[in-house]
């Protein structure tokens, strides 16, 4: 019976996968940490540190998915320790070898390592559903290079632009989050099995060759030296995630403002007999986006919590360990969901075209005011445009009269232009600057980055 | 199976308590929420706004325990809505009378009313636990009210105080903790059911009555106006509990801190067959004191994400009630955690007097310099004291010398003083100035507060 | 020359107002600093604990004004100490009265009361604005009792609401707020005058009635026992001030959106000559609600660090203190420049009742969808009618129809009403429940409440 | 008269260092806005899209240093904007040529541009001290590299390691410091000028080149799209400081628990006339520790912040942008202090290798339990020497006695080795594992990384 919401059969999809939930689960903790110990034994027993049959023995018997968590709770609570009785379950398993299991190690070689394979895990997964976004948006991008859209700035209607121009600028935040997680990859994906303090004291001479040999059986890198009190590396992977939840985060909020019923334009993905509202029947909600807008705040906490747990004391502490333990399955959960989330919204985009349009013309041409003051500007000088149509901008807003009427009952600048001039001036499509050849720049480099 | 560190049967106890878990679990969750509805059909039944028989059976028949949470959760997906299925579910259960469950109400009044509920039995237990604390202070600040140990400033050894003074501290503290809970408790634990933006349009003219009585029925207080865009409640309370978790991990570091080799003051309880370490034997470590100091951090991250969540658009949204359900559940859970590690440590703790006795000798006289100080000042003014207490003092620290023969040997100061008078002043008991007094003053104050 | 935007000349304004910036300034600390050492001696003066006539130069001639901070930083970097060259500048000034400045005194009893009296500034000024922004809510609530808008949840349309409903609700949360300032204000205003690590060790006998009488004249309260380690009275003030600064947020970020070019039913004061924009000249911005949504942001940062400074080391360290001066002053302006812009955005708000209006009947209908689910859920049960309804109202959405059409060419429910029920039934007015009866219960109970 | 601290006289200095002060003034914003004003018009001559005249005029006569920021305060008060006041100070410095000043820009080119040409300093700066801390480090590993002390867990003391171990652990933390600097150098120093929506509308046809062409003249690197809406560059700098900022807040706190009285294995640099304590003059306090190890929350907390300013609204919005105004300058100001008391308490560091040696006999030869139970084990099975070796260590701790003469005593295992092999094992400097030859590891790779 769960107490966080992140196991809640109800709504815990919402706030994670399936898949990454397994990842981060109890028993994949427990079995990364059996492959940890087995690596080690098989390691020693390679380099003569152990005796062969020995490890060939634990490789042969110790098994994770035979152990009962509730047992290991159990012995636990008992020894007040937390990995005694997984270790002393395994010596059971494995006979007389149980001398060897855990040879030379302590508690933190194991939990750390079987933490990174955990990472490794959702390296993986977290790698992919990026790329996977990043393609739908470049498909979107160049899909709506040319669609005309408003764009606003402070929540205000400001110039004409493309709707593929707003998906482009996500596309290179993409590609800069797939650069990064490709930066760095190697720095995190790196293992610790060294002893109690990290100086191999314990494992004897060969204790630096039984690491590296392990670690390279786990698929991880060999650090230079322990890291049980330099937490970095969980920080630094901890950080790319923050960068790609935020985008996620601005992409949710964008498309649930976009959605809302005086924009209207764009709708999330809508299917037969989904409920808005228990009460209201015409309630299409934007559930899947205020799912993905806000899962970037408690994201963000975690990864504060993951920062502040860089300060370890002496050799190591527990305080900053048990930030981790909380933090660490936290952040890579929700950004499961949220990647997830993001990339069904991008694939079952409604885009109201046709709205698009209409929100254009919603100013009554007080959307091109720029245009219109840097024509006048030509004619007039800059300054003394940006005095005049500022004017006559105010008072078409207060009046709610066309922009048009005024400029053109404006005698101080009516004899300056056509009103065929002006027409063409006031049209949205001439007026998207270089929104389109951006696109295509993007993509481009998108294209040859490599990383998507 | 788990994800979160919260739900583990390994660890998970170490992060909250079973009583506490069973609060926030998702079964109590749909407890509460069921509980909810019931006693809007009974108010509603009383006040004739639906069929009074109808009422009896929806009490009669509306049972959360019969219901499948896999079932639900199922239903749920398909309408992506968070609790349509339990009222499909409960509709069944109560048969024709279904037509009236729910009636009028919205999600959010059910699912906001049933969270209170839950408060109201968590602030319980943490007003319960908070008093113990407090009771169990008071009983050791009198216990060692005169036992002398070292003040220390800036992590150095400063003056002598008693170990009383510094409990007293912490019981003044709690004291306060009590009269906060005190205050926000009526203020906090307020439902509301007024209907989808809290007009109770669908709920008839009877609607606020309906409201108060349902509210009445289930213990809770009635709103001036519905709350559903207003969740100042959620973090007042959560700001009190971060008080509390303060005082909290302040103890847990500071017992952390006194228990080290080196200072060795404190230890906290130990049982036969505790482990420290699974490689060294002789490792006895604040195990229980960092799971204690550790908590406030991940506990605070969570009270600030329900602060951001007093950000709610319009009349509600479902981004910043996503980040109550992360964030509610984790504050209630990380502090009963660390108010029971906090009663049992204070229960067990080991005093080391000798060790303290020790300690205020370390410095080789060094700790009375303000003393000194002061006595030599009324003889010879007190800059001119400082000056040379000041010189002495350094001098004694770099040679490692004892204090007393520095100022025996200084000819400038050595004819205003005995050796006696040395002595006495050297003698940390007679330094210790109101300290005892000032723990009898908490004491009283405690008692007399009305809380306790 | 500032680096910090909270003391820049042109931004400065926005982030905190001047009066407030006074309170903090360094001139303002150290004038507090001395206030603190002249009580000091005025209450050993009359204790007897110094020489009256002493005290009597040591009141006379203590002078901050006549201080250079210059000069003080530059002594303050040789003694790498931040109060000594304050107490050997005060010294100068009084002449041989110096060496009873300062008496038994620790640099921590000096600067912590100093700080509560900047605290006691500030928290007038904020109870201040506070009332005075309740007050005007009141105001607005009254006169927009009855005006029709439409209420939203998850940011699209749902039933409609009242504006005075809107504004009641916030009413109500600033009644809350009044109170809490209420409750907290003794417990925060307390000083703390006790020595070295809080034993008056220093002081003498006479210790505990000398800090009493010296906070008396500094109008502060006394504590049971000192607070160097215990700063949870800090937690406290911030933890209400976040309260408050997160309504104020909720209130920009509202308005700002009431303000979208798309909805438009609310403009923040306008005055001639405000630029939106050096290149759109028709850009009205919503800067001052920009500013007022975006202030609760750093604010909680700095709250969140407040908290966090509870944890203090034995009987004090300066490690928690430095976080306490980085983060009171931020809270106290950034809220006092929230404080100031609400109150001038709510006194100059331009309502748009007729865009309220005109949003009202955006959806053609839809918006009374639940009204007419009841309306039909009385005759065909409600069952029943929630799946006709919600069918026709899918329908509507994605054909872009008027409801009622729709619902009148619906054989299986258009016998079951006339169109001039169904005419009523769409009228928004008629379904404004108790929304225009709640806000009157708000106001009487504000009025009632004795905190405005 | 500054209100925050960072700009005191007296305390600034503790908070940030002068040279970064300047960078993040608000001279320093407004020189570096003009000097991003001019190089757009330069590109503009260069191009054609202003006359070439014009450009040399502006380029001429635009003088940040002539400008008053009073002035254009008042100024920027009554257009309630904050760069217009700036763009009339300047187009009246160049006379006709101000019609071309700004031309085609909006606010946030300048404004953003020039915070990356301030970015451009910090990271100049941040890097030099970085490295510089490297090599410092990397010199002190080398010196130390041999020299046995205590190795704690969980504060307690675990087994022996040498000071040069610990020192090599942050060497390579700053190794990788320096990895990541370099890596995101290119991606964080980029400009932006691309008109109102980042669409060069305004710009004409040769915008993107104007933009490139400036931006190249300004030494910044070209976006592939304007980044108005995507502040990910500034998350991802942040991040990497905070990362440098955790292992110094670290460092600072390992030292500050090193120097405590009861520890005494370092001291922070002590200068003659430094005053610990204004009462106290024996106290020699970890000033410059606690400075270093308490600045890493706060800055975590604007880190935080940016974090949260990534999600911005549309095309661009204000409230993100304050909030990066905020934190940005607090951030390089809080690490440029930390960077320099770092170097400080480095070079100036006094190491007590006496005491180091004195504590690694304090726990009576507990320290190497896990040593005899490896060498026992070899004898008797490692799980049998475990338990008999715990056995002994408890009693040992417990009775206070010496653990060698236990291990005498016990008849289950005192004739399974001579007394000379159990002094042997009980000698801290046989059981440094592969401590110094790591460190030399990490010099190596130091050495070979091309950063330092």
């Amino acid at each position: 019976m769960a107490s966080h919401i992140l196991d809640f059969l109800i709504l815990g999809n919402n706030f994670g996968t399936s898949e990454m939930r397994q990842i981060w689960s109890e028993q994949n903790r427990l079995e990364k940490q059996v492959k940890v110990e087995v690596a080690l034994a098989k390691a020693q027993g390679e380099l003569g540190v152990i005796p062969a049959e020995i490890a060939d023995t634990i490789i042969a018997k110790a098994d994770a998915s035979k152990l009962s968590l509730e047992q290991l709770a159990e012995e636990a609570a008992k020894a007040k320790h937390s990995l005694m009785s997984t270790i002393s379950a395994l010596q059971k398993q494995v006979g007389d070898a149980g001398e060897y299991i855990h040879y030379g190690a302590t508690t933190q070689d194991i939990v750390d390592t079987a933490t990174v394979l955990q990472i490794q895990q959702s390296f993986a997964i977290i790698e992919r559903d990026t790329k996977l976004i990043a393609s739908q948006l470049k498909l979107l991008a160049k899909q709506y290079q040319y669609l005309p859209m408003v764009g606003r700035t402070h929540g205000m209607q400001a110039l004409p632009t493309t709707f593929g121009f707003k998906l482009a600028v996500w596309l290179d935040e993409f590609v800069r989050h797939l650069q990064r997680l490709s930066e760095i990859k190697q720095r995190v994906l790196v293992g610790n099995i060294s002893g109690a303090i990290c100086t191999y004291a314990s494992m004897g001479e060969l204790g630096p060759q039984v690491e590296q040999r392990a670690l390279t059986l786990l698929g991880l890198n060999t650090p230079n030296i322990g890291w049980q009190a330099a937490r970095d590396r969980f920080s630094e992977y901890a950080s790319v995630i923050a960068l790609i939840s935020g985008t996620l985060g601005k992409i949710g909020n964008e498309f649930y403002n976009l959605m809302r019923t005086e924009i209207n334009e764009v709708e999330e993905p809508f299917s037969d007999g989904k409920i808005g509202s228990t009460t209201m029947p015409h309630k299409r909600n934007p559930a899947a986006l205020e799912g993905l807008a806000s899962l970037t705040a408690p994201l963000l906490k975690s990864v504060a919590l993951i920062h502040e747990s860089m300060k370890v004391e002496h050799e190591r502490d527990a305080m900053s360990w048990r930030a981790e333990w909380i933090a660490l399955p936290e952040i890579n959960l929700y950004i499961s969901a949220q990647l997830q989330t993001a990339l069904a919204v991008l694939k079952g985009l409604k885009v109201n075209a046709d709205q698009m349009l209409a929100n254009l013309a919603k100013q009554n041409g007080l959307l091109l005011s720029e245009k219109i003051m840097f024509e006048i500007g030509k004619r007039l000088g800059k300054q003394t445009a940006h005095h005049l149509i500022y004017e006559n901008a105010m008072q078409a807003f207060e009046q709610n009269r066309p922009f048009k009427s005024l400029l053109l009952e404006d005698p101080r600048i009516n004899n300056h232009f056509t009103e065929a001039e002006l027409d063409n001036w006031l049209n949205p499509i001439n007026y998207l600057g270089s929104a389109a050849e951006k696109v295509e720049q993007v993509i481009k480099y998108a294209e040859q980055s490599g990383v998507l």
